[in-house]
Order: C-alpha cells, then sequence, then structure tokens
C-alpha cells in the first residue's frame, strides 16, 4: 500500500503470525536485507547456502540449510545469486521442479546478455515457475526502511498463480506490485534500473552546447566590446545580464525545435505522398524527445522570469536609475511621457507574461499524473494549438523588445547582431512553414495522407 | 510498462518470437496500424477482407484470407471495422464461437447509439467473448511511436480469460491496461475519446464573460474617463494596467464562487431539514465544477502576480517615479516618511503574497497523484479549512489594499466606483453567511443533518 | 474509471439492468447512502434489519426484511453496522455460510484493537468470506456525488473470487478498487482514514518553533533597537522586512537538516564499522520525514522569493530611495558605479536563483506521479547530487549576501548578531562533514560497509 509509511507498516504486519515460509538462495547483502525484511513481515525465512554455518550475519530467526533442504521447506524459493553462477542450480532441478523461483537478478549494462536473466534461469531449471520481482528495490533502501522513491515492484512470469503468490509478498513488505504480463517483459525490467534519464540526454547536451556558444557571443559584445572600445567594466554582467540574455534565447529556439520536426514530418509525407515510409532516424529519435526539448525550455524560461523581475533590486540598475535621476534634476529638465515607449514596453512584457503563462499551462499538463487523466483528443488541443500559440506570443514577445533597434547600426558591435536576432531565425522558419501549411491546397492533401490515402501507391513499404 | 521508452521496447520485445496469432478483421487504417505494430512486437498476425488481394499497405508479413479463413487461424480476433458494418458478422456467427472478439470501435459522438458498439457486437455475434479495448489509441500514434500522452487502455468484458488475453497484448505492446470491469463499461470507454475538457466549459465561460465585462468597465474609468476629462492618452493601460485589474477580481470571484455553492447547499438543508432531498439541478451541476473554477481562480491569481511584479519594470512607471523625485529635487523638498502608509503598502502585500501562497497549496493538492495520496479526513481540511483561509487572506488584502478610498469621493469616476469595489461583493458575502453557520444554534442542526437526521420525516423521497 | 466525471457515469450505467441483487445489513446513513447509489447504479438491494417497517429513509426501490431473509437474497452482504454490534451476527452464522461479507466498519483511533474489524468479523462468522471494502469513502460524497477527492476503494481479503465480486461492484459505482491482499491488510485499511497528515507533524512543529523564536530575534534587533536607540518607528517591518528574514533563514536550516541525518548515519555507521545495527531511534524518524522537511523549506523559500521581488513595490521602499535620490541632487553629487558592490549585489542574487531553480526542480521530482517515473539511480542522482548542489549554492548565496558585514561591528545589536549568521550554522556543518566525507580514505570504507563489509564481526545482531 503506498501511501502507508512503512513505520505503521510494520506495526500492522507485526500482528500476523501465519505467513508462509519462503526460502533464499544466497546470503549476499540482498538475500539477507530481503531475509530481515521478511522476517520483520512475519515470513519464516530459510535460507540455502553452500556453507550452512550460521553467520552472524544472517538474521538470527532465520534457519540456514543446504540449497537441497532449504527448497523443500518452501513453495518459493527466491534466488539471491548473481547469474553467472545459475548454473549450479541445474543439479537441483529435481528439487525445485514445481516450485516458484523468483529471480531477483540485475545486469550492469542494458541488454547485457542476449536473454534476459529471468529467461536464462528458466532454461537451467525448466521444471519450475520463474517470476522476475524486486529488482528494482535496493537493498539498503529495504533495510533502512527509507522507501522514499517509487515503492514499485515490476513483476512478471508465465505461471499467473506463482506471480500471484511473488506479488502478495511484495504487498506484504509495503511496497506495490506491477504486473507486466509474462516473462517477455523480464528483460525491460532488467534494464530498467539501470536507465539514468536516456530521453534527457540529448535536449540537456544540446542545451549546453548553445549555452556555451551564446555565452561567449554575449561576453564579447556586452563586457569585451566596451572595455576595448570604452575602457567600461561590466564584468559583474556575467552573473545575471548575460545569462538573462541566454536564457529566453535558450527558451525560445529549444521551444521552436520542439515544432520544429512536426513542421519536418508534414512536408516529407507531403513530398512523399504517403505516410506508410518511415521517417529518417534523426527525425524519428528528435520527435521522440520533444516532451523533454520542451521542458528543457520551459526550465530557460522560468530563470528568464525570474532573473528579469530581480532587475530592479540589482546595485546596478539602482544606481544607473539613481544617477540619471539625479543628472535630469541638476539638469533641471524633466522629460514628458512617451506613451509609444510606454506602449512598447507594457506590451513586450504583456506578450511575455501571456506566453510565460501558457507555456506553465503546457509543463503541468506534461505532469504524468496530468496527461494521463486528458484523452488524445484533448492532450493534442493543449500540446498542439496551445503549444503554437505560446510559440507565437514568445515570438511576438521577442520581436516587440527588439523592435526598434533591428535595423540601429549601434546594435551591431563588432558587427555582430544582438543575440536575440539570432534567436528569431527558427522559430520564425517554424510559424512561416506552419502558415503556409495551414492554407487548404496543402492541409487538404496533408489530412489526407495521415488518413492513410497515397499519391503513389508503389512507394509503400 | 508506462516508464519505458518505446524505442527501448521495441529493441526488448524483438527479442521474442512465441507470440500466438492474432487476427484482424478490417484492412482500414487502424487495422494497418494495429498490425504493424503487432508485428513490430512479434505476434504473427493474420488479416481478414473481403478481398483477399494482399495490398501493398498492409504489412508484409501478414496473411490476408477471407474473414472465415482468417477467423481459424487465430484465437484472438480484432474488429478494426465501423459499427454500420457489424451485421456482416452475423453469417460468420459459427466461425467466431468461442472466439475472443476485440471491439476497438469509436463513435462520432457521444451515447450516439443507445447501447455500446461493443454490446451491439455482442448481440450480433453470442457465441464471442467480446473484449473492448484500444478505442483511446490513436492509429497516429501507435504508428509513430510517439506516445507521449496517455498510454493508458480502457478494457472491460464480461470474460475474465479473454479480458487477461488481450490486456497481456496491451503490455506488450508498451501500453498500460486498465481494467474496467464487465461490458457494461463500454459506453463510458467508448464516450472517453469524445470529450474536449466538459468540465471546463462553464468556469472558462464564465471568467470569459466576467473578463469582457471588466475590461470594458475598467477601459471607461482610466482610459476613457481622463481621456475625456484631462485629455490624457493612457491607452497603453490596456497592455498591463487594465490586465491587473482584471486578473485580482476575477481571482477573488471564482476563488468566492468555490465556496458559494456550499453556503447555499447549508442553508437549503437548514431550511428544508433534511439532506435526503436532491438540489436544484443548477447547484448539483455548480458543486461538480468547483475544482475546475477554483484553478481557473488560481491561473488568474497567478497571473495577478506577474502583472504586479513586473510593475517596476515598466517604462511608464519608471517615468512617473523619476519625474515624481526630479519634481521633489527642484522643489527642494524630502517627504519624511509616512508610517501609516508603510503600514499599509506592507500589509496587503504581506496578505496577498500568503494568500497566493496558501492558493498555489490548494492546487498542488488538487493534482491528481496528489489528492490521490490523501485520505478525505485530509482533503477536507485542506480543500475546506486552508481554502477558507485563503478566501479570508485574499478577500482582506483586496480590503486593505483599498481600504482608503472606499469613501473617497475621487475614486468614483462618472459614478462607477472602482472595479475591485464590484469584486469584493461575492467574497463578503460567502465569509458572511459561513461566518453565521458556523455559530452552534446553526452549525449543531446542520451537522446532525448531514449525519441523517430529519427535521420532518415526511420529507424524505 | 478514474476520469469519467459521475454525472456521465450515472448516465451510462442506468442502460444496464442484469446486475445481482447486494444485501446490506443496517439502515444507518452509510447503509442508506451507499444503498442508494447502489440502486441508482442498476443494483437491486435488499436491506437486512431488526425492524422490517419500511422507513421512508430507506430508498423507495429496496426491500427490508429481516437480517436472515434477507441474507438468503443475496450472494454479497454489506455489514453496515457497527463494531460492537457484531456480535448479532453469531447466531446467524448458518445463514451466513458461504456469502461474501463486506466490512465497510471504520474506528475512532488508530490501531483502537487488537486485531482489524474485518479479522474479528472473520472470527465471528467463520464460514462466511470476508472482503473488507468501502471504508475510505465518505457516506456524504457517495450520496451528493462530489467524488473530488481520491476514488480509490482499498479492497482486502483471502478469498481471490470474494474480492473480485466486490472489486466489480467498487468499479461500477464510479470507484477505483486496490487489491491490498490478504485480510492482514485490514488493520492498515482501517488505519488509513483516521490519519491527519501524520509525517508532517514534526516538520511543521518544527518551523513553527524555529518561525517564533526568530520572529522575537528580528523583533528586537531591527524593531525594539532602533526604537529604543534613535526613537524610530520600524513596527511595519513585521508585515514584510522579518517574514523575509525568517523565511530564507528558515528554508536555509531545514533544508540543512534534510541532509544531516544522512551525514550522521555515515558517521555512525563508520564508527561501528558496520551497517547491521539500527540506528537510534530519533534518527530513523528523522530520515523517514526528510521529503516532508524538504518541501517545508521549499515552501520557506518560495514565500522568501516572493517577499524579496516585491521589495520595489514596496511604499517604504520607494521613500527610501527617492529621499536617497533627492538628497544627493541635492547635495549636487553622483555617486560613481562602485563595480565591487555590483559583483557583489549579482552574484548572490544569481546564486539565489540558481539555488531556488534547483530547489524547485527538487520539489517537482518529489510529487508522486513524478517520483514514481524515475527508477533509484535516477533518484538518488536528483535527491543527493542535485540536492547537495542545492545545498552548496543556498549557503553562498547567504555567505555573499552577508559577506562585508561578518565582522563589522555595526552588525551586532546587544551583542545579537544577524540572524542569518545563526541560520549558517547547521549548512556548514554539513557541507564541511560531507566534505570530509568524500575522501577515499573515509569514503571507501563507507562504500564497503553500505555493500556488507563489517569491520568487527560480533557487532551484528
Amino acid at each position: 500500500m503506498n501511501k502507508i509509511p512503512s513505520n505503521i507498516m510494520a506495526l500492522a504486519s507485526s500482528t500476523s503470525n501465519k505467513r508462509e515460509t519462503v526460502c533464499i538462495f544466497g546470503t549476499g547483502d540482498f538475500g539477507r536485507a530481503l531475509g530481515h525484511k521478511l522476517i520483520q513481515c512475519g515470513y519464516p525465512v530459510v535460507f540455502g547456502s553452500r556453507s550452512t554455518q550460521t553467520s552472524n550475519l544472517i538474521p538470527k530467526d532465520a534457519e540456514v540449510l543446504s540449497h537441497a533442504e532449504a527448497a523443500q521447506k518452501a513453495a518459493i524459493i527466491i534466488i539471491a545469486i548473481q547469474r553467472q553462477h545459475y548454473n549450479f542450480l541445474a543439479p537441483l532441478a529435481e528439487n525445485l521442479h514445481g516450485k516458484v523461483l523468483v529471480d531477483i537478478s540485475n545486469n550492469l549494462k542494458i541488454n547485457q546478455y542476449p536473454e534476459s536473466n529471468a529467461e536464462y534461469l528458466a532454461q537451467m531449471v525448466p521444471g519450475a515457475k520463474i517470476v522476475k520481482a524486486f529488482n528494482t528495490v535496493s537493498a539498503w533502501a529495504l533495510q533502512s526502511g527509507t522507501l522514499d522513491a517509487s515503492r514499485q515492484v515490476f513483476v512478471c512470469g508465465n505461471d499467473m498463480e506463482a506471480k500471484q503468490m511473488v506479488m502478495d509478498i511484495v504487498r506484504a513488505l509495503g511496497l506495490m506490485p506491477l504486473d507486466q504480463g509474462s516473462l517477455l517483459a523480464a528483460q525491460e525490467i532488467e534494464n530498467y534500473p539501470l536507465r539514468l534519464f536516456p530521453m534527457w540526454k540529448f535536449p540537456i547536451l544540446l542545451s549546453l552546447g548553445l549555452t556555451t556558444f551564446f555565452f561567449f557571443y554575449c561576453l564579447i559584445r556586452d563586457v569585451i566590446y566596451p572595455y576595448v572600445y570604452e575602457n567600461k567594466d561590466f564584468s559583474f554582467f556575467i552573473a545575471i545580464s548575460i545569462p538573462n540574455r541566454i536564457c529566453p534565447i535558450l527558451a525560445l529556439i529549444l521551444l521552436a525545435l520542439v515544432y520544429l520536426p512536426g513542421v519536418l514530418a508534414a512536408i516529407i509525407q507531403l513530398y512523399r505522398g504517403t505516410k506508410y515510409r518511415r521517417f529518417p532516424d534523426w527525425l524519428d529519435k528528435w520527435m521522440l524527445c520533444r516532451k523533454q526539448l520542451g521542458l528543457v525550455a520551459l526550465a530557460f524560461a522560468s530563470l528568464h522570469v525570474v532573473y528579469t523581475l530581480v532587475i530592479p533590486i540589482r546595485s546596478f540598475v539602482r544606481w544607473r536609475i539613481i544617477s540619471h535621476t539625479v543628472s535630469e534634476a541638476l539638469n533641471n529638465k524633466t522629460e514628458p511621457l512617451d506613451t509609444t515607449n510606454a506602449w512598447l514596453s507594457d506590451s513586450y512584457l504583456a506578450l511575455g507574461i501571456l506566453g510565460f503563462f501558457l507555456f506553465v499551462l503546457l509543463g503541468i499538463t506534461s505532469l504524468p499524473s496530468v496527461s494521463n487523466n486528458v484523452n488524445w483528443r484533448e492532450f493534442r488541443f493543449v500540446q498542439s494549438k496551445l503549444g503554437y500559440l505560446t510559440l507565437v506570443l514568445c515570438t511576438a514577445h521577442t520581436l516587440v523588445y527588439g523592435g526598434k533597434w533591428f535595423l540601429s547600426p549601434s546594435s551591431y558591435r563588432w558587427y555582430l547582431p544582438n543575440a536575440y536576432m539570432l534567436s528569431l531565425i527558427i522559430p520564425c522558419i517554424v510559424l512561416v512553414v506552419k502558415f503556409v501549411l495551414i492554407f487548404p491546397c496543402l492541409d487538404k492533401p496533408l489530412t489526407q495522407i495521415r488518413q492513410g490515402w497515397e499519391r503513389n501507391p508503389q512507394y509503400s513499404e
């Protein structure tokens, strides 16, 4: 039960004493941890070991027997042994006939062996019922009881009854079993704990690369240029001003990169006149990490918002305003309100606020629990309609912000345009192409193609 | 397995080759997409079609046979045909006897037919085991592999074993089956993909209406009035100043509307002296969309926060402060610190911050994954106690903000009071009535009524 | 189906009429509410009652019979009676033989009785199949249809088939059954609805205590001291300035307290040379509420951010800046830009922004739906690596903020150091110890110990 803290758990289960014996082969760390936990939850535990000397590491209440003897004591045997040593089970095949063997092993690399450890175990002991489980739980977490992270235990196996028995044990330990179907799922389950954000690698590397590029670009324009030409030390721009240039640029580029593959796919489909040919591999991969790209873009947008809101607190900005005011006062002049300027300033802020607001909405709907509660029609509405609206608002925000400086020569230092101009290239391309694709003369054939129509049927696979 | 990206998925499952044959009736777009995916996951696929010519659209590895022949090859038959053509299955009844028929059809409108498609199929082929599944998955998503949205597949059927077989296939395709019970659930499952945020319609329409009203109200007071009387062009207020008036007003009104129906229900129950009579329909509907009303209110509150924080960056505000400072300097006077003013300004800001903070907490607890992890007692504590505290803080924020201007004649332009005064009406009514309802003389009978007591038992249905 | 609003639900299920009869023992409030709902969903309902007079509170379509007669009409009997009256079921044992009895009772206190109500019922009626269910649903919610909160219904029982029957009814009522295994889980299920954020008690009490302490500490330094020595009234600091001192202090201290127990545990393990001895109880409890501590810290950090961003809007701050500017103008002097100051100001802001950004990331990954989607390796990476980075950034933020005042005598009022200096003690200790623990001479034995190695095997339990 994933919502009852384990301390209450322990209390509750300690009242029971009719659990059936569980056998554990192997007295390594995970075997002992599982044994401890099982005893704590009221299960009699028997260890099967090569040397039957009771080590003082093994829980006192547990018996230690030879493998063959231990196997006879229980219907369920947990194999807490590494895959390399599974062959020792072959001679025990007779003792293990009809038993439920629980494979809890993990590998060191993804897809390390051609078949999963559980399937390998099934080959070794053909007469047993193999169930894969517990491999996603750490020994440390089991023992310390601090199961903050996932309490999910993936379970798979070909024998329904055996699976049910193991799932009951999983539940009794305060964990949540998830039936993953037959033993074919074992390989996925074994690969699962080895992942480290595989889908995030590309978006993060890409944004690191872009960040580095734009950092040096802005450094040259905003720090080195004034130092060389005006001998002013603006090195402190590195802390806030330059990050606050990089963040919106990256947010905008990455957001555009979320929608670019969809536009490319539409062009490819229109050109080929069919949807039945695979996209190139790079496009497929790109499409699969759009969600991650979008979330990284949202992170940069959020940083941009905080960096911007912090502006009036910055000591440099206060100094600039105060010295500007003082000089005005000393010159005895008061500037009148420039309405155009007020319009520009307010509207780029308003566009940015609305764009960010929609962006956060997109982020919230991509939370697993929220996106699981919407259907395809709703998901497509949010991610496509609202997504494009976000891109339009953010691009307009940047355009209005920079508006008046586009053609001003003072904004080209060493022939380098302002960095935000570079950031506008991809979003503008995406929006223009998307706008063209909306025209009926292109939208109609595209819709037909996506519904299965083909221009040249011989093209199909 | 919903947490393993589909590319790893495909790799893993391609190692298997002992899947059992699946038959698909119909070679339309969804049938072919499902066939492709099944083959990719290692299932032998047979298509049943009127014309047995192998179209090149059909995956190469699949056989195409007549319906009767195809049905014999597999225990599971997926019916990828529209409901209107189900009657052609009647003559095949003998061939389909004992088979598992998977109904994957969808309708165009909610509750289009008196009985669900799956139940209609069951009437057509009485000897078969009907399972409803796959209707929430899109062909496009299946084919492109970009299952970003929900991987949930609702499954229902009267035969447990048949349902289990279909759920195993669903899992093998990398999707997550959700058992919805007997075939009676089919109608709900068929209605599910047709929804487009039905619960959000009323809150969004209401807030659009209120937004329009308050926009023109503020436009008249803040832009047209100064233009007419002082000939000042404040049209740029449309970008930020006016939205920043509308947002807090709507947030406060909508938040009060979340708690108004509860108060009304209490009054009705007290008046009737029983809880066993149904509330009027409008009140029932209102109560059902309180969560959505609250979230829309939170959205407006968030916008208000950002609009407010952006104030010091606005070019107009900077100009106003600078010109004020310059005029003070030129007049050679320095204003002393007005402590009352500092108190008022700081306390309405503090009230607003705390109110918004609690509001965000309420929003977080309404995330599906969080609210699933709290019990009723905790949920009621958060949504009722913290909710009313939020309303009190936000109302106090508005009262303190406007405090000194309530009676000032200068705040009535063309006899129109300031917009925030209008926004206080509903919250104040709700809070006063709630406060009255807390008195023991009303709270005690109300609690009794809610526990089932009745003043006039003849009232009950 | 948890995502279909109950009004559609009712519509859909009203089409069915082949449900099997359900019997309810007891005509109290919850029994009647469940009866109403069951009839609404198409189940024929029979009430078993001592007095068979049809009260007009009981739904019209339901029959009311004696217990024995009612029991014969249905295979499933819902026991809507309090535990104290269960003994009246003993004489009915014969009538109840083989029936499915659903225990829906709740207690008033956690672990009120030695055995759960469901197990007590099983002792009373040994021949029946007991299933625990429905105790987490409120009568009020069932009747009003406003199931905003959790639709989860925990179900447990020893008989698989009986459990399945009850779960089908749960689903038909629009709720989501969760199989919790055998009847041993009943006690936990009965304790569940009585909880009121048990894991949050310690973090919230601790932070309340610290808040009170620091409030009076800051009150003395920032309000009373200037009042006594300079006769200045800064009482309005209570609204924003003092909260904005307390919030970052608490955020930093609580964040450090999240990582302190881990460091203490490592020291204890190194000292003992084994991981097989239990930690002291206080450390265990502390480790179990780290997530809650972290989230409270995040709440304080968020408040700090908003309080800080609101600074330039505060009337006091505007007055201070304006009067400073005016005095500069009147004195005819312009301060040059202090680059060191600009560096310090910008870098503590930047450190704070990055620290807060990572903190929010940590908060998002602790949402149940997100943390369920990461494996242990990913969870540990985020919570440990990113967590320590957050602590480093936030500590550095505070150090740079206070930097130049550490040794300034003016910051010691009545010998009291600035409050933020106190807040640095625990984080610095944690970071220094953690830094020491990273050295290979300590890290290597620690890793060995955590993998099961022991220095003095006789120490083990």
